[in-house]
Order: C-alpha cells, then structure tokens, then sequence
C-alpha cells in the first residue's frame, strides 16, 4: 500500500460539489470513476474539505491509499484521461503513509471573484458573483480589517453546523480591485487555519453590506459579538468561490 | 417608425447559434422574446450575419426598425433586464432609416482561441478550442503570411455553400501567443471585408496542421491554388471563435 497527495482543479458549475451523493454527478464520483477504470479498485479518496455545488477549486488537496506499481506521474497521465476536461489532476506526489487530507491540514486560502455594478459580462457565468450593486472599495477594506485574527466566527457559520469550537484565526483577508477583459473585478482572498461551514460566503455577504451602503464597516464589531448567524449579512453566491490552496 | 443599431454580445455555449430555429433555443429568439416583452410587437431584428451553435460574439451588430417612443438608453436597459444574463445589449444607435446590419457592413473582424498541449485549463471550457497538439507559433505565423490579401478561399469555404463569388479580402491576419491566468492561450485574429461559410474556422484548422508539424507553411500556396475545400485542413470547433466587430 503506497499514500498519494494530489492535487486537483475543478470548474464547479456541473457537479453537486465535491461529496459523493445518490442521484447527482459530483466531483469525487467522477474521480472515484477514474480511479476505478485505472486500477480496477474501488478507493475512497479523502479531501481537503466538502466543496459545495458551483464552487471551484484552483487546488483541492485529495489523499489516497492504493496498492499499485505506478509511478506518480503515470498516475496523474492515466487520470486526466479519464476525467472530464473540467477537472484535472494537476499534481500527485507521494506521501509517508497515514497522511490524511482533512486532519493533516494547518490552513486554508480561499479566493472570491466579484463583478459588480451594471456592467454584464456574458463569458463570466458560473465564475464569480454577477452582484448588481456598485460596491465602494474603501469602506470594504476597513470592514475586512475587523475580522483579521483570532475570532469567534459563529456568526459568519452557516445555522445549525456542530463544531467543537468556533473560533478561527484569519491570517489575512486581502480586498483589490482588478480591470481583467475591460471588466471590473473585486478579487479577495481570505487565509485562515480553518474554515466554518460556509464562514467564507458569509464573510462575502456581510463585505458586500457595506460596500453597498447599507452599513458602515464598524457594523463588522458587533456582527462578530453577536455570535449568531442572524446579525451577519446574507450568503453570497457558490459561483465566486475558489478554494486556492490547502497548507500542510 | 425608427431604425436602431444594436450591439450584441453572448455567450453561445448555450445556444444553437444566432438565427431562430423550431425548437432549439437561439440568440435571436432570446432577443425577438425580450423586443416582445417591453413593445407588445413582433419584431424581426437582422444580424450583420449568423453565428452557429457554439459561437460566441463581442460585438454583433443588429438592425431594428421599431415604432417607440423609447430613447436608446431607454431601450438599452430594458432588453437588459428581459435577457439572459449571457446575452448582453451592450449599445443602440438611432440611426437613418434603411441601416440594414447585413448589406452594409464593409468587413468584419473574428477572433479565435485555441490552448495547445497538454495543458487542462477547467475553467476554459466552451470558451477556446483545447487543441492536445503542442503548435510552434513561428510556422503558423509563416503560414498566415500567405493569405492575407485578396484571394479566392473557395478551399477555405464549407463544401456545399453558394455564393457569387469566393473572392475576398483578408486585410489582417495577426497570431500571438499571450499567457493568461497562468495559462498558454494562441489569440489569432482576422479580419476581411467578408468571410464565406465557415472561413475562419477553416483557416484555423489549416494553420493548426502546419502548427503541429503535419505541414509545410508553404502548402497554403497549394490550399489556395486548388480552389477545393478537401485541400485544407479540418474545421475548427465553434467554441474558439468570436465575432469582435462589423465594420460600417
């Protein structure tokens, strides 16, 4: 038996996100599929994290056991052959035994894409939040700032999760604005050791309250002390979202 | 009753094409619905020409004679607000009554994608040609040379079709190579003061044959001189190709 981390790109726009469910094309079916067509063997293949419906993944980080004599990259050529072309094995690397996707994670970095305003780009769909309003930059940063550092998020995790505990250290949220194709894009990307069931979303949602108006950044203070759900701003939308990077 | 000139663009991923058809959704019937909607009239609105299923477009151009009373920023935003969102009105100009979008236009310039190799961009799909060859840029170019100019592309137009005549006059023919988003992405643009049934896809075909090594760019002299759409290379996939503007 031999342990493999791999690291794998998706377009989510297709697949009920990453977990296996009855009835839906998901991102690990079509993985497990690959897998299976290769070796003959059915593997479980242990993620990073459950990515939702439409969300993407620059690098997801999967761990495998399997008994096989291929090399490693013979393994990725003979997945990405039989993987759909919006999911590919970027990388496989081997591994001492027992690592594990999920416990062996000490971060994560997630990014999130923002067209807003009235501008309509028709070839963005699916890839990041078509969000009406013109948001202000400025007072989005200062929101941001709020929330760097050890917290307790409960109010940005999605009602009803169960974890032990809710507090998480956000290392950096970082807000820029970029021009890409004649399109104006709000880019942020958001590090922290761990992440709440749909704490990035959430995070987005509330940014958005005060870029549109609605609040002043100072609202993020008593969000946080509120720790509950209700006192945050609405879910933003599965489409932006990309799961950049997992650290070990 | 006024004339308006409307620029388009969409996605076509999603459509069969520009043109109405019976039972399969297109960008004119997504259109002619939405005119529908704000006037109570049925409208036929003329596209400078069609694009197929597959196509896309960054500026197609539409004529419209209509009886409102709407000003152009008027209009303008309420066909946005009835339109998928990867259809976009982008701008409308009243212009002198008789503009006809097809028999005025004095040429018209395409772009085409394509990713090469064995590079897997999942985000790219539908939106550029993902050619497994690796091409080599410099003999591509080469080939080009040999078909800006007036010529007769009868080679280069699908079998079958019917005009007066194949002779046209390809102004501009530019190939580059950029990097986007970490990706290798060919950008080939052309332009002519006309193109016969799928010219551009055919060229691209063509220039890919001698890209991948199949070819010589010297056999584009023996392509154009044999006048036989069976003397050049494979039709290009629809995804790669974009209508970028429609001279007047």
């Amino acid at each position: 038996m031999r342990s493999f981390k791999i690291t794998v790109a998706y377009k989510g726009s297709e697949y009920a996100g990453w977990q296996v469910q009855r009835n839906a094309k998901t991102v690990q079916g079509e993985f497990e599929k690959a897998l299976k067509k290769i070796t003959g063997q059915s593997l479980r293949a242990i993620a990073s994290g459950r990515t939702d419906s439409g969300v993407h993944a620059i690098a997801q980080v999967v761990s495998l056991n399997i008994d096989t004599p291929m090399a490693p990259a013979m393994l990725c050529r003979a997945l990405n052959g039989n993987l759909p072309r919006d999911i590919s094995i970027e990388s496989i690397e081997e591994v001492e035994m027992g690592f594990h996707a999920i416990r062996d994670a000490e971060g994560k970095r997630y990014r999130y894409l923002i067209q807003d305003g009235r501008q309509r780009d028709v070839f963005a769909g699916g890839l990041s939040w078509q969000c009406t309003y013109q948001l202000d930059m400025e007072t989005m940063v200062r929101a941001a700032e709020f929330l760097v550092g050890e917290h307790d998020f409960s109010s940005f995790e999605a009602a009803g999760s169960e974890r032990a505990t809710s507090i998480r250290d956000i290392r950096e949220l970082s807000l820029c604005r970029k021009q890409i194709a004649g399109f104006s894009q709000i880019v942020i990307e958001v590090e922290a050791d761990g992440f709440l069931y749909n704490m990035v979303r959430n995070i987005v949602g509330t940014l958005v309250e005060v870029g549109r108006g609605a609040r002043e950044p100072e609202w993020m203070l008593e969000v946080l002390a509120a720790k509950n759900r209700i006192a945050a701003g609405p879910t933003a939308p599965p489409e932006g979202l990309y799961l950049l990077e997992v650290y070990y």
